[in-house]
């Protein structure tokens, strides 16, 4: 059967995250009813990876076999039309059959979303995280200049059971900018450990809100223990944004 | 008592308008209960017009009297505090006692987004109408300026009352905007007759889809009539952008 890469959008406020989990509205859930009513088999939707409840993509990337006989935009269309439109298919392409969206992803980009003016616009409340002080971007800068390289983010993960997984893990890129009253953290790494965004975050705002020095940075990593330094900053302000494959993976 | 304006933006999805209708969630009523909670006393917020349900607004402007001994930073952050995040008050100050949010406001301006790319991205959807052809703006805009002055604008109203009413009105300015997939209209007037700013994107969409060609604009003004020439385009693409006042009314 042939092989699709779908590139979707999704606004995660109204699920329980990427995965599909009985009882529970997942987007992975929703996207494979949609392939069932369309196609009348049972199609598994393979994301790049999870999403938590409430997180939400601008670029999740999953691929899918299906029967023969379909164009691209069938497909596009055919979905959109069936799902909810807070999920959108962005893209659809044909794939190698060798194509797999978590195991050829050389790369991902997450960014997180905080809000730090007095008062946050209703048409973006659901995609900022409100922080109630003003954050020092230059120490937050200066904190994640120490996270980036290849580390063992240990102690900026949930649960790390490093018996079963190493917690090592290449961050390529750890950026803070600020546009007004937003400041958007970006993070880029080779694949990241359950919560890790969200513990990066949750420090650089303790940095930016000055509880905690940016040189900690060092000692938490050397540490291998979370604490209470390195809080999960809430769901609601992270973006799954794009996921990277080799130039040649990707298309058939 | 000394009287305050507050600038309120909200996402109008979830409620039935501006204006207080018992047994139905206002705006109006939810900031009048607020108000209550705060204040300990029936306040009546006065607006500078409704908008319809579903209607959103980027800078709606009220006036309130309250007793004194409140500095406006402390009603602007109770507000916040007691309303749901679809309601913000963005700014509070004091006002002149003769200042009223309706009768002083010399013109408004409405904005209204129109989204004709293929897929509508989920964290914006509930602020763009989409619609299905590509729209051809030049067209729009043709039309757009046929409209602007001081004309009779009977046809572009739902249930015009003459009688009652005076269907003329100056529309400052009517124009007509693309930014990649969005298109938008922004009309600037004196005064909008009810569902005018509706009606004129409408018209202005059958326009843009090649339905209806520009220079109908002038017929359709003189002939005073609605026709299914002149539709109303849905609420969520419609934003309350800005009210404007005299310098002097504003601020005591």
């Amino acid at each position: 059967m042939p092989r699709y890469k779908l590139t979707i959008a999704y606004d995660g406020t109204d699920y329980s995250g990427w995965q599909v989990q009985p009882g529970h509205k997942t987007v992975q859930g929703e996207i494979e009813r949609a392939f069932l009513t369309f196609t009348g088999a049972r199609v598994v939707v393979h994301g790049s990876g999870r999403t938590d409840r409430g997180v939400h993509a601008a670029g999740q990337v999953a691929h899918v076999d299906i029967e023969p006989g379909r164009t691209c935009r069938e497909i596009l269309k055919t979905l959109n039309a069936l799902l909810a439109n807070d999920i959108r298919v962005l893209k659809v392409g044909k794939a190698r059959s060798d194509f797999h969206a978590r195991r050829c992803a050389v790369s991902k980009e997450y960014r997180y979303h905080i809000w730090d003016g007095e008062v946050l616009p209703p048409a973006i409340r659901l995609y900022r995280h409100q922080v109630k002080r003003r954050l020092d971007i230059a120490e937050m800068q200066a904190a994640a200049v120490l996270l980036e390289g290849r580390r063992d983010f240990a102690s900026f993960t949930a649960n790390p059971n490093r018996k079963v997984e190493s917690t090592i893990r290449h961050l390529i890129s750890l950026k803070v900018k600020r546009r007004g009253d937003e400041v958007v953290i970006t993070a880029k790494s080779d694949g990241f450990l359950y919560k890790m965004v969200r513990s990066l975050a949750g420090f650089l705002i303790r940095v930016g809100e000055g509880a905690v020095p940016s040189s900690a940075a060092l000692c938490i990593l050397e540490s291998g223990t979370r604490t209470a330094r390195v809080p999960t900053a809430p769901p609601e302000g992270l973006f799954l944004w794009r996921v990277t494959y080799p130039r040649s993976a990707a298309d058939a």
